[in-house]
């Protein structure tokens, strides 16, 4: 085991972390699938852990998984047999597998990123609406190239919500994007993302658990 | 003088303030307008200090003041002409007095204040257009009930400089709108409102100017 899978049952008991995404992509590109498969084992065997969320983002999607997307997917669902109570499936999947993953047990979170901007919020309400009847919880991340891109993106919370009564997790990357990470807990996103200590930000412009909480006793 | 005045040669030259808003209605209502003229001279004789916002809040708009309209401005005038850089006068003023500050030297803060709610985003563009062609910058301020509130008084930053040219602060009133004192700097406010330390809230939710600029290191 390297350092990452040592500290993982560690990290699965933060007590300054709600829920861990368990980023299997990034595992796998570092340490293959079957030692990543091996270390699932530690959602049985960790007693009074965090809620895991498991991510197997493709490289389409900015992640690191190469493989085919039906093993991409059988990856996940190895995930929820083992114990994790979230998945994170994309919004351009072109079947919907949701069905299968909450037979299996899991809640789903269906995820649109936007690397290069950030839409209007006509457009942004369409991608919210068109996942809603196949999500537990939709996220949807884009790039701020102004501090007021965040609140086309946060507006994106109370209004689905209010019109369809479903949890959004919404906020902006990059530098001007940083603040919404916070403020999205303010207007009701069920959690934010946040990088490990001594980790490299996964996306730019991530905070740790304990700078978020410190932010949030004060702005709250 | 009182502890009040004694402080205020302090204040005016405290290195982490960019401006102080002087609130002669509320010296005027604890010491009188006789006392308060005679420290107006400080503004004069203080070297390297901050620029200054006089401020006179009538009752109507929750301030102090409560001598008559033209006594009102003539208090404000003597303010400008004892050394205020900016002068703040309400949007519901029956004649348009920018001009005799203008012509007096000063700049023009034309302030909104809605203690009981947020109206919709229309509405308040409408209030900042209505004062755009008397004002230097324009101040909107309201209560919020809940943190979305935010969102909307927000958007009036950036729909402000890029519609009309104009300076905006916009924020809210009340705990849920705590956040938004900062996010309106981010977003281009030219400054916010703190309290100083010591002091109690000049309005509910108020941060200090360190726990502001604390904030401000973390979010921008």
């Amino acid at each position: 085991m390297d350092a990452e899978s040592d500290q993982l049952p560690a990290i699965l008991q933060s007590p300054e972390l709600d829920l861990v995404e368990w980023r299997l992509d990034a595992f796998i590109a570092r340490q293959g699938w079957p030692k990543t498969r091996k270390l699932l084992t530690v959602l049985a065997s960790s007693e009074h852990r965090c809620p895991v969320l498991a991510t197997n983002r493709p490289e389409r999607q900015g992640g690191f998984y190469v493989g085919s997307e039906a093993e991409r997917l059988a990856i996940l669902a190895e995930a929820v047999e083992a114990g994790a109570e979230w998945v994170d499936l994309e919004d351009d999947l072109a079947e919907d597998p949701t069905q299968r993953f909450r037979e299996l047990g899991a809640k789903v979170v269906v995820s649109h990123h936007d690397f290069s901007q950030t839409p209007g919020l006509a457009e942004m309400q369409g991608i919210v609406r068109k996942s809603a009847a196949r999500a537990d919880c939709i996220k949807v991340v884009t790039l701020a190239g102004a501090h007021q891109d965040c609140l086309r993106v946060l507006q994106l919370i109370p209004w689905g919500r209010d019109n369809l009564q479903m949890d959004v997790i919404a906020f902006c990357m990059g530098i001007p994007g940083r603040w919404s990470r916070i403020a999205c807990l303010l207007l009701g996103s069920p959690w934010t993302y946040v990088r490990l200590v001594g980790s490299p930000e996964a996306a730019p412009g991530q905070y740790t658990a304990l700078e978020t909480r410190a932010l949030l006793d004060m702005l709250l």
